[in-house]
């Protein structure tokens, strides 16, 4: 982790950008597997799944028994502390809801914007040795929410084929519909498409690893996608009330997810960066996951000296972080300076972790600098919208000259030709 | 145009889905055209206008000059036109707008969901012949109320780079920012990436043809951008109280559009679909685009004999059309039925066109079936939201051993640190 100014940062922050505009290594084999399962359905999904997972599968569904078992196997503080988290992530979402409306006007006119939501929807789940039963609440409340018929779940199983017990009591908690043993391109494509099993979605959210994410890209459009999933980020905007160890124990949250985390304070006191810097270096000799927290810091742990807080603040909007924390005096009265971040946390008490598991909004949110145009999920993205436009005889005959110079203008004479017929008001109807 | 059943609708529709996950023979040149961008920026779109065009400019950006001689060259009529239809357009987005919102709960603890304009929006708009003022209004009104501080429009120029006049009123009367003249995939480059003159923007609109929809489709986790388009279609669920002609009439218009368009009416009634079928012959005879007309109506035209309004709907849902027109008895009464589409129009006199070109509601709507997971454009595609969460020391202390729990089952100690450390409470600040 070292110190810089935020000219610094910024002049070695074009290097970091991503671009999803060439043609990757993986593409190959991503293109591969989705054109395998496909072609072949469950087969496929069967033999990529020995092949990459190391599990014989004969079943790819979790049965009703796996499920019973599982929640033997979780304790029951973890049961409780999942349904605490989901009694919050609720209460947030459910103000997140969308109404239809309509609107009547003059002449017979009705204008309106009906809401529904998706039929079905898929949720991707790393797997493998760890786990993450938070993301199956965080991904499937909101679609329950949003009144999603059918949500599915898919993730990678263990080489004895068995999913984490945790993962399956997430799911039942959150109310997810079925669990899928299939991870990797092969998952998604299996959602997008569809196989004998597997039935194909609308719409696939949830993490993964490089494979899901590009396998995510390709099939954009023919199915939607939540997002293309970055390294993990946090920005700590600290002033002198900040507690050095807790932006240290915060950065370091970060950076234990993986090696390309991205952990960046910013504060405006460089005697308060030195004692950061002190309190990360002690800390992370105390913490499990120290190998891949040093890689963090050491490729993409930054301190940035800003000159001022509204520096601090520009720097921020072009970061454009997942998380921020304001660790700064009165921090609400500055949140008007925000403009891009996926979720912003206020204060000395409201570390990311909060945020994670618990307070309530999601914690999927926007990498990578898209927080400048991405949303965090929410209920949003698993409903859609229909226009309704319904006009009386007259209501037409009054704009038809409009909508007819408008066409015309455009070239598009048939357009205006069905204007025109109706004006002219002579037709026949079948039973005449 | 031909007469078929449901179920050979639904069997000859396996042919017609399309895929996103092939590479397409295009796929090199567009990738190629955007390496050139980003690397010579404005040299690169400077050259590929000529190389596409045919316009040799020293200027990529519309001057005053322009816009004042683009607005001396449209009638008072067609001005008049377009301002009636942005005060309808202004009215129904207006609706769209979304606030954040705060909640204040026991213990200290505030949530809330932050609403932000996106900063700067780029608008593709075709060109070349044709002109599609109507584009104009309908991609700029909404982020106009969105609050995008930034609104750019990029466009081909004709071969003695002028940009039609009726565009350019369009632009001025809607409130882009600024015109340039670019088009095809080397527009999309620029919009995502910046050149010296065009400013990287946070979410690309607007249709374009295959080249701009496939560089939309590369670009897409860079920047933000609304669909992929494909081919325009229309679905008409008719009765015996529609008039044939009025039903052929809309078909048509949609056909006009181009050759791949997919015009398709549903009936009960097979007598109804003669009667269309031979309107639709009479008036095609009349049309200026017929030999397009023709094209459209021989590959993609059909009307479909359902066995009853229940078939009708189910269809309807599968095929989840961008327009959908209900000339049927009591159609708002049947509103609850559709699940999929793009835009609803109810009755015999709410022709498509009128919501191409007036009513209000947005006509960049999902094709190709992606009404099944998507939204007409609207004030939402130019918004995001950041999340909000702030606790107090005591609420964050109550909270502790659920959140260290979660983390701890997740194996993310790091993550349970940043808790424990607040919960015990020892810390220094910079001060101390």
């Amino acid at each position: 982790m070292k110190i810089i100014t935020a000219k610094q940062y910024l002049s070695e922050k074009e290097d970091y950008s991503t671009s999803q505009t060439m043609l990757e290594d993986i593409d190959e084999s991503v293109l591969e597997i989705i054109k395998q399962v496909k072609q072949y359905g469950d087969k496929a999904l069967f033999q990529y799944t020995k092949q990459f997972d190391g599990a014989d599968l004969t079943n790819l569904r979790v049965t009703d028994e796996e499920f019973k078992e599982a929640e033997k196997q979780v304790s029951d503080d973890f049961l409780s502390a999942l349904k605490q988290a989901k009694a919050n992530i609720t209460e947030f979402h459910q103000v997140q809801k969308e109404h239809s409306w309509f609107v009547n006007k003059e002449n017979g006119i009705m204008l309106g914007q009906k809401v529904t939501p998706l039929q079905k929807a898929g949720i991707y789940i790393p797997g493998g040795k760890a786990a993450y039963p938070s993301s199956v609440l965080m991904n499937a409340i909101p679609a329950k929410l949003a009144g999603v018929e059918n949500i599915i779940i898919t993730t990678p199983p263990l080489s004895d084929g068995t999913i984490n017990p945790h993962v399956l009591a997430a799911a039942r908690v959150a109310g997810a519909d079925a669990v899928y043993k299939v991870g990797g391109a092969q998952a998604i494509a299996a959602l997008a498409y569809g196989t004998e099993t597997i039935e194909k979605v609308s719409k696939i959210v949830g993490p993964g690893n490089a494979y899901v994410a590009r396998a995510k890209k390709w099939v954009f459009g023919d199915v939607a996608i939540d997002m293309i999933a970055g390294p993990s980020e946090i920005c700590i905007v600290a002033d002198e009330t900040a507690p050095p160890a807790y932006v240290a124990a915060d950065l370091l949250s970060q950076a234990e997810h993986d090696e390309s985390a991205k952990p960046i304070c910013i504060t405006m006191k460089s005697k308060l960066a030195e004692k950061i810097l002190l309190e990360v270096e002690k800390q992370t000799a105390e913490l499990e996951r120290k190998e891949i927290i040093q890689q963090s810091l050491k490729q993409n742990g930054r301190i940035i000296l800003a000159e001022n807080e509204s520096e601090a603040f520009e720097l921020v909007n072009e970061i454009a972080p997942e998380h921020l924390q304001l660790m700064i005096q009165n921090p609400s009265e500055k949140l008007h300076y925000v403009k891009n971040a996926g979720a912003v946390f206020l204060g000395n008490y409201s570390p990311e972790p909060l945020g994670d598991y618990f307070a309530g909004p999601n914690h999927t949110l926007p990498t990578s600098g898209t927080a400048k145009f991405s949303s965090p999920l929410g209920v949003y993205d698993f409903v859609k919208k229909s226009s309704i436009i319904s006009y009386s005889s007259e209501a037409l005959k009054e704009a038809s000259d409009t909508i007819i110079n408008l066409a015309n203008t455009e070239g598009l004479t048939a357009h205006a030709n069905s204007v025109q017929i109706r004006k002219e008001g002579s037709y026949e109807k079948l039973q005449d």
